[in-house]
């Protein structure tokens, strides 16, 4: 079967790999699409993941049950796999059914850090990773892995929260990469204002989806992170999508008084001078938060499929509109548009 | 009446005041004890809160209803008072009974920013802003506040964990001022092992009464924070208690993954270079939280009195043992022992 490796930094190829055959617990899954974000790009780059010898690229999939193997899954279900996955036997995290709380070394990631991804014809995947979901969504089911992040980081940032009475006024996302993008819908339907901060410029198509979701948009050039309260209003969440280092103590200073920051970039290593002294004032005085979340468990992942459902039609096409067949799969990785991805089985 | 005010910084006197009229719904309380910390220090010296031309002295403290005005209260009733009043109108966090979310703007702190203190022979406290606690707590009772201020941030700690299966199982209080020391027995009830860091040598009370409380004490000349995973190990907790500018970032470098850390001081001005790649990944990859948290809620001060009540009598003592006369509350204020306090009406 067909299946795009990394071997070396940079040069992912489309090599021929025999089909999985599955364990018993496993279920064959024929992969229909698979996303690509940021993450894969840096994992093609070699800046993020560890890739043994040969490693299949992709952790956003969607596919469809070719063989249930003695599982309770049914032929033709649409499924979605999840990302991680013990190294070895079970730990305590994937026994407690939180694999997205298990420490780097207690898990591997599909795709990205030490396991086979989804960027093949056919994967075998545990039946306890795999979510059914309605087959009306199997186009944009790769969305249910990003938006799981999403909701894995709302879950994190409401129950921080959950003391006192906060007040959900205004929201800010850092980036408008799909990630950013994906999660302005959602935080639409829960805050009176949503803005969304990015470096394109404002007839980008990013920017114009970011508007049509209701979100004001301000471009980082012009409107530095901690100058967004001054230009603009105090942020009660901001959501750091973009990895970009200096964004952590920024987001602090952008927040009201009990506002509560999420990040979810990985950045690398950034040394710079900071004034400790007020953002460790501004968090205590002000009882503001930043929280890291990473992955997303199982429950995440459910309610990812309920967001996907909920998205509007305008968002599913723009996150849709391009998809390469196999074949141009250096495209998908390559284009810096809304979202990529990549076509097995057109 | 006698009533200890601040007028310049680093003067504060001895003065003799009008007894206060209670307004209908204010309660008379005599003041028995008013307990002395780091916050006072600074209040004194200019450094925090603000004084209005003249500030009665106090924030922590224990007294006696004298009059209850025709309130729910009864005369000789033990008395707590809490130390947020609304500026002016109650506001939509006071209505709430969260004044302790209130943003600085939109709060006064009795003794501290805004508002007289408690260090007075009698005070007349609005009845909402009492609470009543057993009289036999009463030579204690100036250890409420303090501990409410622990109450509140563990809540937000707490909160900030549920959506998982958070492994208490091991706290660092950094600081062995009284905030620090009282949290060590509450953290002690709640954590397999409790680790309290400081700069003080070892044969001094303060860390003998940290290690009668189960607490190893780690020397911060010996040990900096953010080496304390190598010396000893990672920390599912840790609570700054110091206001100590760089802790903040250095106690992200303390944390196991899915840790938390709870910033309590309030630190100045510093500024310093700061790895804030490895901070934001350290936060992200290992699902980290750093949350700042501020003053206290009436539901905190109940939480507190439960733990005064459950405080091993040795370290009720050594936090009674400097008690002084009014007369003589230039040496509370100066002395640096456990805890420090002023007797009213010995």
């Amino acid at each position: 079967m067909d299946a795009v490796v990394l071997e070396e930094a940079g040069s992912p190829r489309l090599v021929d790999r025999p089909r999985p055959d599955p364990a018993p617990g496993e279920v064959l899954v024929r992969i229909d699409r698979v996303g690509v974000d940021g993450t894969d790009r840096e994992v093609v780059a070699g800046a993020h993941g560890r890739v043994e010898s040969s490693m299949v690229l992709g952790h956003e999939a969607v596919g469809t049950v070719a063989d249930p193997n003695g599982t309770a899954f049914e032929p033709g279900e649409t499924v979605v796999p999840t990302v991680r996955r013990p190294p070895g036997d079970h730990n305590e995290y994937f026994r407690r059914g939180e694999p997205d709380m298990a420490p780097m070394d207690a898990t591997v990631e599909c795709g990205i850090d030490g396991a086979d991804g989804f960027m093949a014809e056919f994967v075998a995947v545990p039946s306890e990773y795999l979510l059914r979901l309605p087959e009306r969504l199997a186009p944009a089911g790769f969305l249910v892995e990003p938006l799981s992040v999403t909701a894995k980081a709302l879950e994190l940032v409401e129950a921080s929260r959950e003391p006192f009475t906060w007040e959900r006024n205004r929201a800010l996302v850092l980036g408008t990469g799909s990630l950013g993008l994906l999660t302005l819908p959602v935080l639409d339907d829960r805050f009176e204002e949503v803005y969304c901060l990015g470096r394109r410029d404002r007839d980008d198509p990013a920017v114009q989806l970011a508007e049509s979701v209701g979100a004001t948009y301000v471009d980082s050039r012009e409107t530095a992170v901690d100058d967004v309260p001054g230009a603009h209003a105090p942020m009660d969440l901001v959501v750091e999508a973009t990895g970009h280092a200096p964004h952590a103590a920024e987001s602090v200073a952008a927040l009201a008084p009990n506002g509560v920051a999420a990040l979810l970039g990985v950045p690398t290593d950034h040394e710079a001078p900071v004034e400790l002294g007020e953002l460790h004032r501004e968090l205590v005085v002000g009882n503001r938060a930043l929280i890291g979340s990473v992955n997303a468990g199982y429950s995440h992942f459910e309610q990812a499929v309920e967001w996907l459902d909920a998205l509007p039609a305008s968002v599913v096409d723009a996150f849709t509109e391009h998809v390469y067949p196999l074949a141009e799969f250096e495209a998908a990785l390559d284009r810096d548009v809304i979202k990529t991805a990549v076509e097995l089985d057109p």
